[in-house]
């Protein structure tokens, strides 16, 4: 059984602003929440009762569990489709990379990604390729948003990320940190230099990377479409574009270390 | 004024049956309708009179228009979000790439990709790497359902697409074309010789590629995560793993040009 408060605890953070207030954000779903439990402190759940009897190891000690039934989590669920499990975790606080990491890892910087889908997308993306760091303008989506966190599909907490005015955060860089983002009028990136460290800018889906960001970008790379000079009237979805970047930088590593 | 009739219509399009009795699909929205007016007969339009004022030469002669209003236009509309315009379109029949085109170029084949997101973004990066045809399985989602009309942004009509049972039809191809698919235990794309043309597979969200379509697939390969051999207990998504091989086909052809 739950309560009518605690349903409106769970949809009011739906809103950022609560999120925020309370410092608290909700995952959905077994694999959402198996995730979410490796790497957040949990302080609620609601449950099936098949699901509650399944998970019982994977539950630590003292975390508030309520059964409810299937009517009870269609009401407080978020999700269009509720999936057996509702939990309320405590956000991490963000992280921004140490020098050292700066000087040794690729980041991500996104720039205004505005779309829950991509910004889940890239997070997968950033667990994928080992990346530990995405770079978020405050005018990026917020990943505790119940969007992102379903579509990230519990790569959230596993890549640290925070939130910082990309200008300034990218104009304190020293000249040893190459900073790179994707424009039509940059070099080739297969023909390119790319390091194994440094940071990567994707920008916003409709605008692309701002001018006050692109002016701190030592590094313009492109991604030709093929045929070669063939029109680039579509672009790529932000995604999709991070996906063959970071690909790039990484065979690129991965090549290096194969001819050791 | 749009007629009850013609906005029960519209909604009528919204299910496959209709669509495949009618032979005729929904495009909204100024970026939609221009792409697909290029492509695709139109045969009737239904906008806000500042998009018919400002795209009057767009419009071939004949196609029946009518002016609506706001409120009407979110009646009709298909989409959570109106966009000035909404159009209907006669179907392209399936077309299958010739015995010549199969020898000459890339193609790909989905193997149930049931999300119209993911196809729309499939039929996008199709369009950007040059790729002519897209082979779908029959359980593959409709490309002409709104959702993935909407997604493809424009794509659909530049990528030709056919529907056909996949084990069936790669066991009809010569030896001469290569067939390939990522697993996990394929070789590593980036170790692996890939070449300029053939067919490229790709799976089901959750399943991956099937058995039986899996069985006529020659050249099996991998992305590897990064670092190499860490867990790939994270699969990716397919739009992203589509990207991802794509380009790697693609870089491997342009640095063949490059070195001619």
């Amino acid at each position: 059984m739950i309560s009518k408060q605690q349903i409106k605890t769970i949809h009011s953070l739906r809103l950022k602003k609560y999120r925020d207030q309370s410092e608290l954000f909700v995952g959905e779903g077994p694999k959402v929440v198996a995730e979410l439990l490796q790497s957040f402190e949990c302080i609620y759940i609601a449950a099936l009762q098949s699901w509650l009897d399944a998970n019982q190891t994977a539950i630590p000690a003292g975390v508030r569990c309520e059964t409810i039934l299937a009517e009870e989590l269609a009401k407080a669920s978020l999700l269009e489709a509720p999936q057996q499990v509702i939990a309320i975790f405590r956000k991490l606080p963000d992280t921004l990379p140490t020098a050292g990491a700066l000087q040794s890892e690729l980041c991500l910087a996104l720039d205004t990604v505005q779309d829950p889908g991509n910004l889940g997308t890239i997070l997968r993306l950033a667990r994928w390729f080992g990346i530990n760091h995405v770079i978020c303008s405050p005018t990026t989506a917020d990943v505790y948003s119940p969007k992102v966190v379903q579509a990230t599909m519990g790569a959230l907490g596993k890549v640290n990320v925070a939130y910082t005015p990309l200008p300034q955060y990218l104009a304190s860089m020293s000249d040893e940190i190459p900073i790179y983002g994707t424009f039509l009028d940059g070099t080739n990136i297969y023909d390119a230099p790319l390091t194994s460290h440094g940071i990567i800018v994707m920008g916003n889906e409709g605008n692309g990377i701002s001018p006050e960001t692109a002016s701190h970008i030592t590094r313009r790379l492109y991604i030709p479409p093929y045929p070669m000079g063939s029109p680039a009237i579509e672009s790529l979805n932000v995604g999709v574009a991070t996906a063959i970047t970071c690909a790039e930088f990484r065979r690129r590593t991965l090549s290096i270390e194969h001819c050791k």
